[in-house]
């Protein structure tokens, strides 16, 4: 096994996160692409707590939940260009938002069926409506905090960054299957969206987002809902 | 404004966690009691995103989200008894831990309502019986990640043991309305209880479970459920 490995799935936001920050760290690793539907012995024995990607396994000792690789990634790996702002106040900031994002915004759990995300992309009706004013809240409580910034991290592209540049893959969903757009919404975030795919770290560790759509459609036919 | 203010609520266990970091540091501060039916404008103000306690304000600036607390108070107060381990890995351990806690175990969020701690003090029949057969697989695991150590930390009391020990005031809750006993099911796990009681900073911070349950009792009576 290589030093650094990493479990995966291709249109995870979770996972592009890593992939991101490895990239923007100049870290060499062997990319294993996991089947939700069918894990291996390995990804099973790395993460027998919660059986999911990403899961970074360094030296053989596995590192899992995200946010969690991002800040181990950060602490092991550290460069000239830090992911965590270096006072205790942003960094702690930082997390917040990085958390909220999680929380709040987007993808889904099967421990989170309130998530905007999946109520958004996989439900109908009344839920769904109430998904996406929801999701269109989020979007601008998260305009509202970039502000006149060029990145999350000010004039640097940090840890809040990683976390949440992931999402821009799945916009494209969110706006079919929502009936709106995340440009005329937030017309900022959009920017900011475009700064970001400047960096190669960025550009190539972002999946096309006609792919997380075919993806989701594969859900949603899995579900009854095509 | 104190250099050093906490809105939090008496039960909570993550305001808890807050409480015995700050004891376990020496760091003064002022204890302000928030009402979740009617909230301060102080803590909207300091929360206006989750508009949730604990917040932690530290010269005039809110921190918010426990475990983020944790962490910030760890770095802004190193002290001879740091609660984060000095390894990445050992860290990244703990932080796994601790979220774990937070996603599968015990208390409930809104945007978790399959949360085996939800399931077990506020629901009934069938779905109860499932939240308690979930909550007691948590336990065990977690009580299996415990092994032989004295404390999580290993041979210290570290930030996965700040943040999982609280939760103790609320096993009375759980036994008394699922049915079942901790200490039978994970006896090892009471052992740990009690040694994490030895510590002043535990022990003037945990809240009495009689206390808890009397909490327990009025949200119950508010849904209907008494």
């Amino acid at each position: 096994m290589a030093e650094v490995v990493l479990l995966d799935l291709l249109p995870s936001s979770f996972g592009m996160r890593i992939r991101i920050a490895l990239a923007d760290k100049g870290i060499e690793y062997e990319y294993r692409e996991e089947n939700l539907l069918d894990k291996t012995p390995l990804l099973l024995r790395m993460n027998p707590v919660h059986k999911m990607i990403p899961v970074l396994i360094h030296n053989g000792k596995p590192i899992s939940e995200s946010l969690n690789i991002l800040h181990y990634i950060d602490e092991v790996w550290p460069s000239n260009s830090p992911l965590l702002p270096s006072s205790p106040y942003q960094r702690s900031h930082a997390r917040f938002w990085a958390d909220f994002v999680d929380k709040k915004a987007f993808f889904f759990y099967k421990h989170h069926i309130y998530d905007s995300g999946k109520g958004v992309l996989m439900s109908r009706g009344e839920h769904k409506e109430e998904a996406k004013k929801e999701m269109i809240q989020s979007l601008k409580l998260l305009e509202g905090e970039l502000g006149d910034k060029l990145y999350y991290g000010g004039e640097t592209f940090d840890s809040m960054d990683v976390a949440f540049i992931p999402y821009y893959c799945w916009f494209h969903s969110y706006e079919t299957l929502g009936g709106f757009s995340v440009e005329a919404e937030c017309p900022k975030l959009l920017e900011w969206v475009q700064r970001c795919k400047k960096f190669e770290s960025v550009s190539k560790s972002l999946v096309d987002p006609l792919l997380a759509f075919e993806y989701v459609l594969q859900l949603r036919k899995r579900a009854g809902l095509e």
